[in-house]
């Protein structure tokens, strides 16, 4: 089983990864994975967008993010998947279509099919969509961290939340969740779903 | 003005370049790349691919090509023909399109499609293509590299020559030049084919 998490910087996905991992690691073989990352390539390809993304081209930027993406579904998820875990994603495809489709302006369509071809068209069995105004976000969660925002500016995040609204409005599995509400709420809502989903699938 | 230099391993390219670069170099500003190199990046780019290309996945070895082909195009490329350079590349997108495309089974349309996004639509005005039988190259040139064939196996250079063929006789830019031939002769007639080349242009 295949979840990925995706939605704006500081919307909260990173700690409702870990606790939905928590939740399911008492009675399910679960692997958690934030990218790029986790391979030899993804780390290389981290560094590279880590130390120098003021200076790269946005088709470069895509195609290490795509090179990192190969990588990781080939050696570590499609395995993970076949030996039956439950494999977790902080961040996936629709965070590429997103930021570099919508927000760099590379076109969803054009990256969605690179995407598809990268990750051999493994599909998530549900993507969690948290989500939370924009100026909510600046002024709860991008305190403190204003270099970030001001680095690519506010309409860039706007593309960003336009396009995740525009792309995942045409998706089968997306479960949408009001990141505005307290953690516990949040990951109490992600878990129910990911328990009665799991409980239908055997029922199947 | 942009010239490319393409064929198998072992066809003589590099020689070729580096005279055809000493040539121009007397009247005109030439500036020679060989990729991946040149940029950060690409410099990047290529240590992954020597250290670890038995490890790495088909589409994550095109995306680490294409990375550092987006890179030279936008910081090095465009900016020089920009100025009236003439660039010289040893290899480019055909090499993609043969090695990749052909040689690992990718597609020739599915990576000439994303070469051309990567490289902005840029199109060589020349590209030399330098052929020679297959057997010939493994008696004269691969001798005491037996590893580099071995690699990849015979077969695998069986169907990048035939993708280069497949491929090039469709485009109105190739001239394709008999690398059984002694250096020197090649080298004029290369040379040769190139100032006329230049000598035409400016008559227009």
């Amino acid at each position: 089983m295949f979840i990925t998490f995706e939605g704006l910087d500081g919307v909260g996905k990173t700690t409702q990864v870990e606790l939905l991992h928590n939740h399911l690691n008492q009675r399910h073989d679960v692997l958690t994975i934030k990218e790029p990352g986790t391979t030899e390539i993804g780390n290389t390809v981290r560094e590279i967008l880590l130390q120098k993304d003021k200076d790269l081209e946005t088709e470069t930027e895509l195609f290490l993010f795509l090179a990192s993406r190969s990588e990781l579904v080939s050696k570590v998820i499609k395995p993970s998947l076949m030996q039956g875990k439950i494999v977790i994603c902080d961040r996936f495809n629709e965070s590429t279509i997103a930021y570099q489709g919508y927000g760099r302006g590379i076109g969803a369509y054009r990256v969605y099919n690179m995407c598809m071809f990268a990750t051999q068209n493994i599909t998530p069995n549900i993507i969690f969509y948290l989500h939370a105004p924009l100026e909510y976000l600046i002024e709860n969660r991008f305190s403190g961290k204003h270099d970030r925002i001001e680095n690519s500016g506010v309409s860039f995040y706007k593309k960003v939340q336009d396009g995740y609204e525009d792309w995942l409005e045409t998706l089968p599995n997306v479960r949408k969740i009001d990141a505005t509400q307290n953690i516990e709420k949040v990951s109490s809502d992600i878990a129910a779903y990911v328990d009665e989903f799991i409980a239908n699938e055997k029922r199947k």
